[in-house]
């Protein structure tokens, strides 16, 4: 058996009910890239869960999502405000610009999330022409260290965003994780809270491959499938990526599992905690700690455990648990952790 | 139970074994982004079949690999030569152009196959810089017509090209039914015929997702990785399309699907042109059958058959077969077409 | 002094009128980017013949002016239907691909206009997600091949187009010459006849540097600031672009000069039909003339003279006239043919 | 007589020399596009001052120059590396992500300049497939805050950047005001110094539109003039260009225009730091001015003046002279701003 590691909600594997979904899809043909029936039901869980007006779009990964999404949203020659940890700046290889053609405007943040004041900021060229004319903003939720959005922050930012003409992207690769630590539905953080544009996140939550582009704009939403098309993300047998939501939106699994996850994370936090000489170093509000642990006692759990080191100048690592971290595994980290600081 | 098809092979499920590897790889954690051992000893297998010097890298889908493919080869000053039927050209929603930025240059054909003729006339304006410099052609093996280029014409179009400067990547979205046809070897076909880049099909010959990029020229596989993440392909739990191919290459079960494939669409085939009024428009070469039908025909049967009418002027339908079209299903729609001609 | 060529307008200089105009806006400082009195005051003369509706940005060169013209009109994932020998298709080095993004789908012409049939057959995709959608036509006044489009043919397409959602830029590097063979105002050939975005060419007609986009649909003005910066076409001493405009709508000069090329091309062409083994090959219908001429004679007369063998095959060479070009020019150049057959 | 304004370089006329040798120029046809003898006869000059290996393609304006340096050394996945108030990143509406699809990384200098450490931190992704590699920086020369790289600056950048597999691209835009003030030939400031490609600005110091690439690494040669005609920025009239480049090298006028307007931001300089309550920001190093003043009294001299606000949080402004900058212009706006502090 191979040992959990912390190193990311990525090395997590399938869950069974979610292969057992594939496994039943796999009867006979259906028709290809979206065709099928079980792509337009799930549709219609999506729209249980977003609203009327929404529209979903399935694709392969998280920077597909992203990128189709705010290719909807913005021109070239405008711009897209997130923060400089953002996923789409940061972890994405430049899909963005690559495919957009347009620039991220980036900005500082000590907790991951993007504020007002710091949009504010980047409007003051508004109607420079040689500027780069900024027309959306992206938040992560939960965000790239592990904190989320409320709900009013997250009201506060599409309200001055609408106010000063900016669109709304979530970038949702965690958002049940979010969801779960804000013990809300999916639709008021998101549909209610004024997101314009989300991209939903399904490998990291227990699924094999697969993110949805949810767009909650309606005027948005015809040229998605071309976009989707010509990002090089329409899946031919769509019926394969479409059971998995099907599977994740019953029995609340998606909930479930994220539930899961947060919990443990914060059993290890509460353990990590006690042991003198670490110190959290971000909130700990859905599946990773962040944590400063001393240098060689990082060179030493490294042995035994996969986890990323996230800033070497500050010691600080990043431990993410998942739908499939065992309270086993929590204790077996704790006591090896506690071990070597023996 | 689903009726069976002969829209596409996109249309059929994922083979029972390939499901079986998905399944059994589902166990535990395992690095992301394919820094597991899943992954790596695929690769070997790839080499097997394609030679040492050969580099693999899985991707999503089609369009994928073969956008990877050629940006690896060209900048977007130069340009592609392809056919006007092209799967690049005709079917990719301009995702070479969209990610590229480059020009396809395109020649009409009537079996599919490019010629070093017609290659030639690409090259009259090389020099100018009021034009798109060719540095690249692109051939589908098998065709979108289901024609098949033998060994020797590959080598006539790769000996043209690289004596005048030229790439050659071949779109092998169904190599395998080529192969099949051709009773050679993945190698002979590609690496030792100078392909320079292979977009390797895999889903509609019994994956559920996953296509590979194999690199046959060695200078263009450093930047194929950072490729593939712009490009929005790269994997996070690549663990389960790297057994797919795993699956694929035991037992010879990519050549066995092919294999089975053809003879259906072999017997599609001589079925059809045992009906008076039917003939076929293209040679069966691999799982596709072209042929004209009597339009009223076409209409009765599309009550009962999913397929693609593909040159409406001339009646011309496609039908395609795929590893898991059964003897019962080709005899099916003979006796159905039979009777609507009687 | 210089002997004058028939290779191409752009080998002509400047007009003296001109040149003068740029003599005199030289004289101290000037708000730089186009906030200077020359641009606004030339602006009112683009509304005068344009109507009042209309905008005009002033860019550097014809390809910028296309394709920004093109770039507001279509996004990357829509095509844009012109004929094979378009200058944006064949003569812009893939500028348009490179910056829109999308694809161009080209149709085959003999006399270089494009058909209402012609693009009829290229919306029969319309709605799939596998296609580029096509969203424009561009159209060249006069063409590539010296041809003029009358207004009736020019309102064909527009109807066509608007009545199916398709946007018409009109390629007018030359149009000046197209409005002296019409006898027509600028008006009645581009807003009258449904145009809604027009490149207006001023270098082939005198100019030193300098070409117009000319919005005529009021909703696609707001953003063609920012697409010119962002296309790298935004002049800083803008008002030595701007007087050149103003000087080319003083006195009609504009249409004096393209009066005067189109009937030294008029002379020309008379000239040498009446040299027995010499063809027209395209109706003179501006300042470009076509013609077959014996191969032997083509490379005789091009030890004394510079011009544009268009199609080898065909023997066909192009000459063009210009704002300067001479009677004695014409003449010299008919006795030099008129003598290498004897 | 408009009065002089400050607001910048690119509100000064043209060079009644450079006027002139248009002028001379206008005699007759020429070959379009750079094919005639002004442009060859002037690239020798080129290669005087910047060594026999040295290539230049003339382009219209700063921002097709830097980017087409730029997009000859890098691909789309890679990366740049400049400052926060970088031409290429604040000024050119985000035509490089545009056109080249990569991504600038940005880091802040409070002098303008980039320094070694800076770009140390920049690669420590380098190989991680998730991020966008660092391939080039990107430094200006003067930089956009009016101070001047010292030779040794430019050698240890170039230094560290080619040992680390990076390409250096310098944005000279007012170059020739750098080499005034180091008082160094352009070939030891450049070529000697280690850069790779440089954008050589002629439109500021005197031109009326132009600017060069120049490319002083033989390897990227060759694709440059493609990567022009792409980038929209190849003019028919070449000789118009070229003309003025050649006027601007003939008996030192590059430098004497520079020498000139650094003499008047000096004179400015001075006068201004005599004025109690205002204090230069910046050191003055070639043609700008930054200074902070009393906020009442920037609103008072905008009356009389163009400048730019340049930080309004630190009422600091610029001001910048050129070639056609008079002693009466400085004396005057010294005299003016002291009324306006009595």
């Amino acid at each position: 058996m191979t040992k959990k590691m912390f190193a990311s909600d990525n090395n997590s594997g399938i869950h069974p009910l979610i292969l057992e979904a594939i496994s039943k899809a796999n009867d006979g043909h259906a028709p290809a890239y979206g065709d099928d029936s079980f792509t337009s039901n799930v549709a219609i869980k999506f729209r249980e869960h977003f609203g009327e007006d929404s529209d979903v779009l399935f694709v392969f990964n998280g920077t597909g999502a992203n990128v189709i999404a705010l290719k909807a949203m913005v021109r070239s020659h405008q711009a897209i405000i997130c923060t400089e940890g953002a996923h789409i700046h940061a972890d994405e290889g430049g899909a963005a610009e690559g495919f957009i053609g347009g620039k991220l405007l980036t900005v500082p943040t000590e907790d991951g999330k993007l504020t007002v004041s710091q949009i504010e900021q980047q409007l003051v060229h508004i109607g420079s022409q040689h500027r780069s004319q900024p027309k959306a903003i992206s938040i992560s939720q939960c965000t790239e260290l592990g904190t989320v959005y409320t709900i009013d922050e997250i009201k506060q930012l599409t309200s001055f965003a609408h106010a000063n003409g900016l669109l709304v992207h979530m970038d949702g690769a965690r958002i049940s994780n979010a969801a779960a630590f804000l013990g809300c539905s999916l639709k008021e953080m998101t549909t209610d809270a004024g997101i314009d544009m989300l991209s939903f996140g399904g490998t990291k939550n227990g699924m094999m491959i697969g993110e949805a582009v949810v767009c909650l704009r309606k005027e948005l939403a015809p040229e998605l499938k071309y976009i989707r098309k010509q990002s090089m993300q329409l899946g031919s047998k769509m019926r394969f990526i479409s059971v998995q939501f099907e599977s994740l939106f019953s029995d609340n699994l998606w909930l479930e599992n994220a539930i899961h996850a947060n919990n443990m994370a914060l059993q290890l936090a509460e353990g990590l905690q006690k042991i003198p000489g670490i110190a959290l170093t971000q909130p700990v509000q859905s599946n990773a700690v962040f944590a400063s642990i001393p240098v060689e006692h990082i060179h030493q759990l490294q042995k035994s455990y996969g986890f990323a080191i996230w800033n070497i100048e500050k010691n600080e690592i990043r431990l993410v648990t998942s739908f499939d971290t065992t309270q086993e595994d929590v204790n077996l980290f704790l006591s090896t952790t506690q071990k070597a600081f023996e």
